[in-house]
This record gives structure tokens, C-alpha cells and sequence, in this order.
């Protein structure tokens, strides 16, 4: 064996990468050393996704080509709408995305054993394309509609908020989300990544792997934490009851929904740039309690906990953009996967230039040579 | 950082565990202590994956229940069916089961945010239950058929058999291949069971967390190297040319494949185990070209390379039984799926129990404090 035991292998190395870097003292955040404010700044998420997935930011015939593909491969096949129609109404979304998903595969099958360069590509175009309408299909299914075709006339945000409404949002709306999107494309090795590093190094196939990443991330204690926010800003209710509610749950030790962070120490840069959007969101479009309310839950936490280290994440604040655009709770996780599939398939194309199997040991706790007794001889020890 | 980065964590403890081990220059496989040969001899494939999944032989009691429920719980819901008809026939059966096993999360949802008792031991039910019942499903539709309703009169082998193929099987036929899911159950932390602990300790779903696993299993650096026996084993064609074939490769520095393992270093129990259900099967059952040839094979193989510890493993002889039982090479790997989900279980079962999510870290080799250039400034460089 090669060092000790450490649970969830926190720490410990599983990867060389060059795709992002965080440091949570100083709050940064870096997609290909490009610092995530400058992004959020002037790009746009499809290119932020070629930056990620490609190593470089593309030059202008790679960006019009790449974003002219991902426009061309937004459409899913009929069948894949029939096997939507399977799906029982109060089926999760998260676990309706990761059938689409998965199903792929079975129209795209990849020759036997190899993933080669034209491969990659093709998946790559294909997932980054087709997940916003798989998610955007479910939920208009379940709602008993038809599901809106893509509309090549809008870009890979605004058509997606228009397949998922019905409406064609603001410019100042759809570049509100396109923002969230890139600011959810990739944050290092977490959960869903390593899932997609241990599924694709057995050289399963893409769709495989994003499926993999996708179920990763749909666990409560990865994705889902927005929902809860929202959940909370909702039990508290009215701005009284704020200071309240966060001291009883700290007195309890109990945790305050969307505070803090394993890693930042600072507030996470990615919620200081959601909260400006948010800002400018609630602004332009109308007031929200649940705004006010968040405001004040930071107010109070920054007041009572933020000498630990303990300040709003990323997910404090995306649950309210969310809601304001109309996204319902259950497909906010759906939504950080059509962002974070940019940062799977970056790390999935690393580690295909450099696989190896994951194939880590146990410790072993348990006895030798038990012997084997028939049924009869057997009682409660 | 702890520790240094080890490739694909090779020999980096990721887990404490206590149900199975291997020790691989003694050729000894235990599952909770009990040598695999005791089990192959005297137990059955539900019994083993009880002692897999709960620790402990059941009681008669317990065996009688356990194996009722599973019973009670083969058949799949009709909307599932509906799903497997919108699957393209050339769909590989690896990923069809895929999205059935992700599927059965839309119909079992898990209370939000938490995995109970009663969770555990009904999704366990019927993923053991169901999980043949899909892959004899889509075999059967693919090929134009009516799928068969499981039959309550045989076990579960036999009920497998009956479905995917429409016979009932011989006895001695139903209890080989009930050996060889036995053989399949479990093999400590290789990449699927480590995908599903992964998946497992974000306290996703435990349909997502077997989807997860057979995700992994379904790439080619995992499952499928008895499908490449069988291939290798048409190539060859003759006895004859089982010598100038082997030499050819081993000239090249090419493996054979089904010869040697990266624990064991002397031959595979399983194998030993597997080869004399071999003997029996075409003893009684009718002699086979290929299996002559496989037999020439290991001889060849024992007198070139058997001092450097290369022995027949697991899949040199298990694509051989599937192939007289009447088993496709493309299902060779969801069969391996339907004994190994009772490891995938336990190893969920475990993680659950003294959970962490998994979060190692990379060793970064990025740039930092890239600057943002607007793509009319970007040219190759």
C-alpha cells in the first residue's frame, strides 16, 4: 500500500491537471489561469467551455466553427423524445437527464475499445449541446406540453430559457444566466469530477462518463445546495425573522444554508459576481422578499460568523437568480450539470491523454478463513 | 497534499473494508473470509450475495425471505418496457441496462437528502431482482420478441436463462451459470465498485450509484475481456495454430488475452473453478471447437510464460460457458453486471455506513494570472 487510510482521499492527489486552480484564502478562481471575474467580465459560456475543454481560448474560426456545431447538434432524436415520454411525470429531473444522458450511447456507439480524437470531438459537440434539451424537453413533458424545437436564432442561453419557459427571455436576462452558467462550468477535482476520471479511465464511453458525473452530482451532498437556500429563505420568511432563525441554528451548531465553504475562506468569487447579477436582476426586473431576506441573512451571518472564515458560496445566491428566471427548484441541479458538463469533459479529454485505470486498494477489516455452513447448522449468534 | 500522486491511486488505500479480499500469489479469494471455492461448491447466487451485502450467512429464516423478495420484485414496471421499446435494437445492452437501472430512481424516489434503512434494504431487493429481468428484456425486444414474464417456479439463474432464451434450462446448466455469478459477485475495490463508492458518498440515489458502477464496468479496460477470449479464440481457428499465434504475439510483446492478472500470480481460483464447470458443460453438454482450442491455449501459455506467474484468469473460460449456454458476446458484460451488483451493494452498503464524500485534490500544473484577450486579438502562437 501506498500511504495511509485518509477517508474521502481528502488531500490526497488524484490527478495532474491544468484546467482550473482555486485558492481559498485569497478567493480566486482560475479557468486556465484566466481569473474568473475577467471571464465572467467578456466572455461568453460556450467559449469559456472551448477554453476549458481545448486549453486555449479559441481564435475566431474556432469559436464561429465550435459555436455553429453546438447550434447544429441541439436537436435530440425523435426516439430519444419517446423515451422522455416513458418517463413518469414526478420522475426526478436530475435522474431523467442522466437516462438521456446514458442513452446516447446508443446512437452514437464509439468503436470497440478505442476513443479516438474524432470521437471526443463529436461527443463533446453533442453533449454540450444536447443536455440543455434534454432538461428543457423533460420539463415540458412533464408539464403535458409539446416540447419546443431549438431556435437557431438565439444563443445557447437564451434558446435554452426559451425551450424551458416558452418565452424568449431579455438579452439583459439570458446574459444574466449565461453569466451562471460560467461561473458553474468547472471548479477542480470535486465528486462528479472524480467520478468522471474513474469512469473514463476504463475507457467507457462519453456518454457513459457524463452520466456517471451527472448521477455524481446529483447527490444532496454535492449538487442541490441552491434548492436548499431557497428552501430556507423561504422557512424564514420575513426580514425579522432572519437574525432569529441564524442564531437558534448556531446555537444549535447547526449549519446556515449557502454559508461558507470547504475550500474558500473568503467570500467565494463566484458568489461576489452572482450577487451583483443579482442586484442588477432584482433591480431591472422587480423586487423579490426572498432577496431582501437573503441580503440580511448575509448581513447577519458576515456580523455573527464571518470572523471564521464563513461567507456566502456560490449557491447562496444562484437559487434566487434562478427563481427569478422562472427555473423551478428540481432543475437547478439540472442546470449546474448543462454548466459543469464543460468542466467533466474537459477533465475526461486530460485524462484520456494520460490514462490510467483508478484501480486504488482497501484496507482490509475483516476475517480469514470462515468456513462455509449449510443452512440447517445456522442460528443467530 | 497528502502523500504524492500515484497514478490511477494504484496501491493508495481508499477505503477500510471487510468483504472481500484477495490474496493473489496464493490464489485465494474470500468473500467475508469464506474461500470462494467452499461458496461455488455449496451455495447459491442469493445466498452469496446476502453474505456479500449483509454480512453474514442468512438464517433459514432469513434466506427464505430474502429470496421471496427478491422473487416478488423480478418483473419491471410496463413504462420501464415502454423506455426499452424506444431504445434502438443496434443499442449496445451494457448501456440499455444502464438507463433501465437509472430509470428505477424515478419510480423509487428517495426522501430528499436521505438514504434510510428501509431504503437500503428495498432498492437493494430490487435491484437484484430487476437488474436480469432488464437485460433479458432488451435482448428479447431487440430481437423482435415479446419479453417473457419472469416464472416464479425457477430460481434465479434458471429464470434468467428462461428469459432471455425461452427454454428452461437443464438443472446442471442453471447451476453452472449460477456458479459463474457466484464467481462475478465481488473482487474487493476495482474501478466499478470505486465509482460506486464515489457516486455513493455524495448520498446520491442507490439506482444512480449502480448506474455509476456499471457505467465503469462497461468500458473496455474493465468488463468485456471474455468477449476478447471468445474473439481471440475464433482467430485462431484450429489447434494447429495455436502455437504460431501465441509465439506471434508474445514476439510482439502482446498479451494473450485471458492470460494473466494484475493481482493474481498464480492461477485465478475463479478460473481453476471455472474451468472444471467448463469440462463438465462440454462433457455433457457436447463438445466445442473453441473450447478444444482454449484448452491448447492455456497448455501453450503454462509451458512460455507460466514461470513469470501469467495464468489463465476469470474471463478465459467464463466467455466459453456463456457461449454454450447460448449467451451473445454483448451480454457478456450485463451478466457480469447482474452477479457484481451484489458487491456494488455491499461496497454502497459499507460506504454508507461510515460515509464521507470523496474530494482529493490535483496536483496543479496550470498557469495562473492568464489575462483575458477579446478574440480580435487572438491569433495561434
Amino acid at each position: 500500500m501506498t500511504g495511509e487510510y485518509v477517508p474521502g482521499l481528502e488531500g490526497v492527489p488524484a490527478t495532474r491537471s491544468n484546467i482550473s486552480f482555486v485558492d481559498g484564502k485569497a478567493g480566486v478562481l482560475e479557468y486556465r489561469g484566466i481569473p474568473i471575474d475577467q471571464l465572467a467580465e467578456s466572455s461568453t459560456f460556450l467559449e469559456t467551455s472551448f477554453l476549458l475543454i481545448f486549453a486555449h481560448l479559441p481564435i475566431k474560426e474556432e469559436l464561429l466553427n465550435y459555436e455553429a456545431e453546438v447550434l447544429s447538434h441541439r436537436r435530440i432524436k425523435y426516439r430519444i423524445r419517446d423515451m422522455i415520454k416513458s418517463f413518469p411525470e414526478s420522475g426526478r429531473p436530475m435522474v431523467a437527464l442522466q437516462c438521456c444522458i446514458a442513452a446516447l450511447g446508443m446512437y452514437y456507439p464509439v468503436n470497440e475499445g478505442t476513443i479516438k480524437e474524432e470521437h471526443t470531438y463529436e461527443s463533446t459537440i453533442r453533449l454540450m449541446a444536447k443536455l440543455p434539451t434534454m432538461v428543457a424537453t423533460f420539463h415540458q413533458m412533464r408539464l403535458g406540453n409539446d416540447p419546443l424545437t431549438p431556435r437557431d436564432d438565439l444563443g445557447h442561453s437564451a434558446n435554452f430559457l426559451y425551450m424551458l419557459t416558452g418565452k424568449e427571455p431579455d438579452p439583459r436576462i439570458a446574459r444574466i444566466f449565461e453569466v451562471c452558467l460560467m461561473l458553474h462550468a468547472e471548479h477542480t477535482v470535486n465528486a462528479s469530477t472524480f467520478s468522471a476520471l474513474v469512469t473514463g479511465s476504463t475507457l467507457a464511453d462519453p456518454y457513459t462518463v457524463i452520466t456517471s458525473a451527472a448521477g455524481t452530482l446529483s447527490g444532496p451532498l454535492h449538487g442541490g445546495a441552491n434548492e436548499e437556500v431557497m428552501a430556507m429563505l423561504r422557512e424564514i420568511g420575513t426580514i425579522e425573522r432572519v437574525r432569529p432563525y441564524i442564531e437558534d441554528r448556531l446555537s444549535r451548531k447547526q449549519k446556515i444554508m449557502g454559508i461558507g465553504h470547504r475550500v474558500y475562506k473568503v467570500k467565494d468569487p463566484r458568489a461576489i459576481i452572482l450577487q451583483n447579477l443579482a442586484v442588477e436582476l432584482f433591480d431591472k426586473f422587480g423586487h423579490s422578499r426572498l432577496y431582501d431576506i437573503a441580503v440580511e441573512v448575509e448581513r447577519v451571518c458576515e456580523e455573527l460568523i464571518g470572523s471564521k472564515g464563513l461567507y456566502p458560496n456560490v449557491d447562496f445566491y444562484s437559487g434566487l437568480v434562478y427563481d427569478k428566471l422562472g427555473i423551478p427548484p428540481d432543475l437547478y441541479t439540472p442546470v449546474f450539470a448543462i454548466a459543469r458538463v464543460a468542466g467533466w469533459l474537459a477533465h475526461w479529454h486530460e485524462q484520456l491523454a494520460d490514462n490510467r485505470i483508478f484501480r486504488p486498494t482497501q484496507v482490509y477489516t475483516g476475517k480469514h478463513d470462515v468456513e462455509y455452513t449449510p443452512v440447517s447448522l445456522r442460528s443467530y449468534a
